[in-house]
């Protein structure tokens, strides 16, 4: 098992990463204010873990209960969250009962933001099942839903008191999300590290049969290029925002879609091919680098061609999103492989070209 | 002008508190992050004070709008919540607008939580216009809304820019609003500074009367106990909670009532009678101790008998309210005036005797 330390503003909390850590109540327990316990999960992650767990609470003399929530992006709303609310009061929660966050992004975002303004605010715990809340969601206290109107309107940054990232997890994993995470990951390389890009190259395909040493490893420079950009930018003022890369126009896509028929990783994705094509265009990226770029989100079996999105519907969907400032679309671009800058300094008809452009194989 | 600098953990902020306020920029720009303003008020106090503040903004080259909600605290709830999300989407506010809450208490409440929640965070500036708010929720950074099942069930700490506490507004304010905001006064008086309660006895006419100095000055006192407690513990754990003298016996009688039919403070000044009353069984409170304070409660208008309550339905909203620990119910009781403690070692025969008591005069 890795640990990884946190260290934010105001206090730091571990993210451990390994095989069999669910069986592991040392984990759990001593981050517990009291011995009552709420899990937030969903119907697709309940069937394969929700009962080991509460078995293992229970034998430990932890109170827990589960709240089982519909899957989907699509319930991630204020309804969705209401049930939570709803049943934490019924079961006469007080600020002493820690949620726990059983499953992938959506269940970690709602349950941190019920547990951000539940009584104002109870300990949480994540344990992300997917490879992209392991990668993504479990560092950084963003948490929140979304609103008719755009992507994690509504939310609040609170962080957990710790992370269990189980890779045995990742073995229930329908290989299209296991894929969606593999582009976070990706991501991380391509804004700031380019060894470990040059790493991923190397190691795709073992990544993608899930060779558990790998997995780690991979997780774990992830979550510590992470939560390096996030300690030095808790609030997304400037250098976090580098970790939307691929976001708006991800964001985009996913919306114009609707939500949950494209994943958020396969958006993010293509997203990424887009950013680096309009990079290459502006002189930033050479065409070698910007070829290893679709060749590895290929190997890694995601999609790198945008769906049927008019120009003018990228741009209004484009300035909902949060990253505008002054009404000007600011973009995450390429500095070449491991470096990437977030601008609005770029030429609006290589903007338009690559949103009129659908087919980026290399 | 009275300013009081309250410093909490990460930031500090600054109450300005005297006459004419309202109409000096000077307190408002320096505060903003771009030029770019939310109002949110109701419709009681949007025809006082919502255009010459609408119109300075506007001098001063400031974008601003408002959101004018229904008055009342039944309408402290989600569904209004909404309605400020909705707008602020519709008029495509970024990260950079600022929320002004121009009202009492619940909208102060109701736009803090707006802007902690509001893309995860906006900043906002708090003009409250009842003596209550000013008091009250001007310092500690509490925000949220009710739950149908309980009261700021759901909400979140969140610190304004500033607060603009301009007495000028408490000469549009009910007789029985003020003395609602007397009571939370009375109470700093009680729980921590005998000094302070002397003086309110001594002062309590000029006060009814809306003397400008002395109002000045017991905010000032007012915010300045507040603060000393929050700066102490700002997350509630400890010595905070006697800020609720009066408040577990008062949101049984709100709730009761039904929320609205009694002022939250005049709910709370019976809510301290009892509390007193119980003190007085318990010999922490001495006979003419009690008296004082049931005749500062009566000069300054206040109810000192609750409603016709069963002892089983106290029992039941009491122990619904969030300062339950282990299911046991510790109230905040008074020590002498001027001192209180937090406690679940008093004798229950006695709470029975206070919550069977409906005449408390002196």
């Amino acid at each position: 098992m890795q640990t990884l330390h946190i260290q934010l503003e105001n206090r730091s909390y571990p993210i451990y990463i390994g095989e069999g850590l669910l069986s592991q109540i040392k984990l759990i327990e001593p981050h517990l204010k009291q011995k009552h316990v709420a899990i937030v999960t969903n119907t697709t992650v309940a069937p394969l873990y929700l009962d080991p767990l509460l078995t293992l609470l229970k034998e430990h003399g932890i109170k827990a209960f589960p709240i089982i929530l519909p899957d989907g992006e699509s319930y991630k709303n204020q309804e969705t969250l209401n049930l939570i609310y709803d049943v934490l009061l019924k079961e006469k929660c007080e600020r002493t009962v820690t949620l726990i966050a059983l499953g992938g992004g959506v269940i970690g975002d709602m349950t941190g933001y019920a547990a951000a303004t539940y009584l104002r605010g109870v300990p949480f715990i994540q344990i992300p099942t997917t490879l992209l809340s392991q990668v993504d969601s479990s560092v950084g206290g963003k948490t929140g839903i979304n609103h008719p109107m755009g992507k994690n309107m509504i939310g609040a940054f609170y962080q957990p008191q710790c992370v269990i990232a189980d890779i045995d997890t990742l073995k229930t994993l329908p290989q299209r999300e296991f894929s969606a995470g593999m582009a976070e990951v990706i991501k991380y390389g391509l804004i700031r590290d380019e060894a470990f890009f040059n790493w991923l190259e190397k190691n795709i395909e073992g990544l993608i049969k899930l060779n558990p040493s790998l997995l780690i490893e991979a997780i774990q420079r992830s979550c510590q290029n992470k939560a390096d950009v996030v300690e030095m930018d808790e609030h997304e003022s400037g250098v976090r925002a580098t970790l939307n890369l691929g976001h708006t126009f991800g964001h985009a896509i996913e919306n114009a879609m609707g939500y949950g028929v494209w994943l958020h990783g396969e958006a993010v994705a293509t997203g990424m091919v887009m950013a680096a094509h309009l990079s290459k265009l502006m002189g930033w990226v050479k065409d070698n680098e910007f070829n290893r770029i679709v060749k590895l989100l290929k190997e890694a079996k995601l999609p790198i061609d945008p769906p049927k999105i008019t120009e003018d519907q990228y741009m209004a969907l484009m300035s909902m999103d949060k990253k505008v400032v002054d009404g000007k679309i600011r973009l995450v671009l390429q500095k070449g492989i491991g470096d990437s800058v977030i601008t609005s300094d770029y030429d609006s008809k290589h903007l338009k070209t690559t949103l009129q452009n659908s087919n980026f194989s290399v």
